[in-house]
């Protein structure tokens, strides 16, 4: 078979799976952009469907663990809704209805739930593994069947190869009795910040269907703000779970390296241990993000990946105790980092050698990249895509492999660098304090995701809003803000730039193009501070909703 | 100059700053091997001196804190002692008793300790930097001037050097009101499990002088074992904390990565990251070992070195919570690795991919090592050092660099395998619970340092006891045990060997060479448990303490 004929048989066998009657018959035209709502209006869902997609993760767990709704209920209730979704946006789902059905009669039989997370559906990015009944080895292992097929890091070379057992994550979130229930689509190498690939193509912007949806996480962006899953688990080396959460209007969560487990998934440019990737949650509600953090981390997950670090969830940490337990905070804003961000943008942090730290990433991305990607894209002779662009014959961006590769000396040396640069940022950090007035360095900092909201497919190309943190090792939370409104978010005339690539984002920005486009900011705290980056989250989320409310 | 020239002139300097009336005028004769007593007869030092440098940590603080002695004694008892002990095994010293004295009228006009280790003196592997006041450059910017001088991972193109400011650990300990008084010795690229380099040479076993003091803190391990330092600090990458620690008899701590901070020193493979390299403490009392362990991360370390985790002192830890209380303990014996142990060996854990992890490091080491000790030589012409035999002819050991370097992928590729090794012993360490009755897994290891004791200069091949705890990053206590004894520890005939190298290493055992060598175990904890392990290395030394006492 060519490369071409395995997606296509994959693809036809994806969308086999779904059952009919969860099908939407009258879907809204192409040129209708805006489909966020869609949802609501579509004949598929019923009013109780539409009660449980619209709960918080409190909502939903609550409701649960009171038997008010059973897990059959909740999780029918968000596939119906995934598979709407999936219509519009290009999502790919499967069911685990029966596991549902275990956690009822469990629930109905012992009146306890069977842990922090029953009952919930949890979406996961496509390169979690789950040991599926699909399995060419032919064996099933887990406690009921699920019928998640594996799509791998979106390369056609392993259509077919099914996990042969669940990555540690999954067998937590199961213990926690959450109910993993769909997969969803990522790009090709996963190292893109938007979402295409061979298989199963796009995934779009649901508030605006012309725009990219960010990636790598950008088919759990788009399935969370459709409300098609209550919590979803991305991953995040350079951007990929902020990214598509600011495109997509909801809130993502960077951990700080090896706090979520990561054994057993599948990956692109595996070995890669001078930036870790990172697991990490998007929601639409806050309490989803920190009910994911405390539970995974409940449940010792140092003990099932040797890569986790043993630390457990700290209240003190969540209390604020390192920032005067939360009172008279003070915050930075990062108007931008040199390349000023196109309106509307947010509210002084200095930058500090922005364009080195994203320049030192790249270039250990680079040191085996292009060796990875030939090695995956081989056995199937599928092409390495070259730009995620409508017509895919754009300029490939500055961060995808330009060279063939370096020598493990010379890695080392990046290293050095990369080493010199977290010292002089923390450094840059503690120094804030004689600036704050609270005896503190600066608590938090706030700041744009990207130099822009999400933009036209392909037009992804400026990392260095995200790459920076991935590099020194800081956990950020992404928090929806607002919309683009064209009347309101005019073009400002601009005649001096900082570079050619900020004129070049300026010029590309025009109201009508990017109308409703999800507005988000980022709150970014110190290495290892997961807990209290949740709880000055949760206080800016708060402010936010205060302001909104008087406008 | 010639790096013959440069080393000599180095040595001669640093021989001319030891006060005279320090150094002792009646010397042992050669053929004295046993030399550990030698300080207790000289004619340097007083009987407070003996008092006060044959105290414990513990000891030295509370004497110190109700200023029964001053700092400026204990500092001058521990330099003429130390003084006396590098006259015997090569160790290199210099002084800051301006900085003591300033701590006693502290604590006279105050009454307050300045920090947890008011007044102790610590001594320092030498790559751990101190900005001097012999600085090229000029300045002076500690509060009092030290006249340390640098030898820096004992290169001779080092000389000369000097540290522009103090590592990050040296601010801390001084923030502590510890006294950094000397440094001490390393083998020439800090990666040889014994001592010796161009600029000074070798530094031997002070039990038995025919034999190595092992490596590479070969210089804490002597110093300490002759009670010139109450308190060290060295390094270990394969084993370099716990190698001269058990060759010594002492006590010494490797932990997990990242949780000493490491920022600042001068290091052998800088930027190899895939195996960290680690700063851990060496005593005679573990109370020392808690001591510093403790008080380090009291001054919260991650706010001055990036890469050190976010991590408190858990007193739950040490209370052994995960270990039932420290209520009937589970430890496992490994009495070997599949290559025996010549006597005297310890008294069943079983090995698991030993051979496996020990060639994984040694490749990752190799990655790029030939290009960085090449580096580190070629500005003086000095030769990289083949063997730390008498000779220097001996055939260099295994994990000396055996290629020229690979790619950067071919290191990926590497760290995939690394990361399945340490997932498979995490499995192999939670499948003991079917063995141990607790209803946990097996609490920690007890394990020889080395298939041998201290052995002859230059015959120290064999890492696998050490380096693999390396790669899995468990935490690590060494325990002295006893001496060996000829009478006692007579050779075992053995006709079946687990490989050539096991009858190598078995043949080079005769009681009489081996005399005094001390006899030492390790007790291994898992990842991030380094207050368990201190806790239970507690429970296994007084356990010790009670059998010695009834033989």
């Amino acid at each position: 078979m060519t490369w071409q004929q395995i997606a296509a048989e994959k693809k036809s066998r994806q969308l086999d799976s779904v059952p009919k009657e969860w099908l939407s018959s009258d879907l809204p035209s192409a040129e209708a952009l805006n489909v966020i709502d869609f949802p609501q209006e579509s004949n598929v869902l019923s009013a109780l469907d539409l009660e449980i997609t619209e709960s918080s993760v409190a909502g939903l767990l609550s409701n649960l663990a009171l038997s008010k709704w059973s897990a059959v209920q909740v999780t029918t209730s968000f596939y119906k809704r995934a598979i709407v979704a999936q219509q519009l946006v290009k999502i790919f789902v499967d069911r685990a209805l029966a596991r549902a059905k275990t956690l009822d009669e469990h629930l109905k039989t012992t009146g306890q739930v069977v842990g922090a997370l029953h009952g919930l559906p949890i979406s996961l990015k496509d390169q979690i593994s789950i040991k599926g009944i699909e399995s060419t080895i032919g064996t099933i292992a887990t406690i009921v069947p699920m019928f998640f097929s594996k799509m791998c890091s979106g390369y056609v070379s392993l259509v077919g190869q099914f996990a042969e057992k669940d990555s540690v994550l999954v067998d937590i979130l199961e213990s926690l009795g959450a109910i993993p229930f769909v997969k969803t689509n990522v790009p090709q190498t996963l190292m893109w910040p938007e979402t295409f690939n061979h298989v199963f193509g796009r995934t779009t912007n649901p508030y605006n269907r012309s725009l990219t949806s960010g990636g790598s996480s950008g088919g759990e962006g788009a399935l969370i703000a459709l409300k098609g899953s209550p919590l979803g688990v991305g991953s995040d080396i350079g951007g990929s779970i902020r990214i598509p959460s600011a495109f997509c209007g909801v809130y993502g969560f960077r951990p700080s390296y090896n706090r979520i487990p990561y054994a057993g998934c599948v990956n692109s440019l595996e070995g890669e241990d001078s930036v870790l990737s990172v697991l990490g949650p998007l929601s639409n509600t806050l309490d989803g993000i920190k009910t994911f953090y405390k539970a995974v981390l409940s449940k010792e997950p140092w003990l099932k990946d040797p890569m986790v670090i043993r630390k457990r969830w700290s209240d003190e940490d969540y209390n604020l105790i390192d920032h005067g337990n939360g009172k008279k905070l003070c915050f930075a804003i990062m108007w931008d980092n040199g390349g000023s961000c196109t309106p509307p943008s947010l509210i002084d942090w200095v930058p500090h050698n922005s364009a080195e730290m994203t320049k030192t990433i790249g270039a250990i991305w680079n040191a085996g990249a292009a060796e990875d990607f030939e090695k995956a894209t081989a056995p199937s002779g599928e092409p390495v895509i070259a730009s995620m662009g409508l017509l895919q014959e754009d300029e490939a961006p500055l961060f995808r492999p330009s060279s063939a590769g370096i020598s493990a000396f010379e890695l080392w040396q990046l290293h050095k660098k990369k080493r010199d640069l977290r010292q002089e940022y923390l450094k840059h950090w503690e120094d804030t304090v004689s600036q704050t007035g609270t005896g503190r360095p600066v608590d938090a900092i706030i700041s744009p995701i990207a130099p822009h909201t999400a933009g036209p497919h392909g037009s992804m190309k400026i990392g260095s809003y995200t790459m920076w943190l991935n590099l020194v090792d800081y956990p950020s939370m992404v928090i929806p803000v607002s919309q683009v409104d064209p009347a309101l978010d005019v073009k400002q005339p601009r005649e001096e730039f900082y570079s050619t690539e900020d004129q070049e984002n300026h010029e590309l920005y025009n109201p009508a193009t990017y109308e409703n486009a999800p507005i988000s900011i980022q709150v970014i705290g110190r290495g290892g501070e997961e807990e209290a980056v949740i709880a000055m989250s949760e206080i800016v989320d708060e402010a936010l909703r205060v302001a909104k409310s008087k406008l």
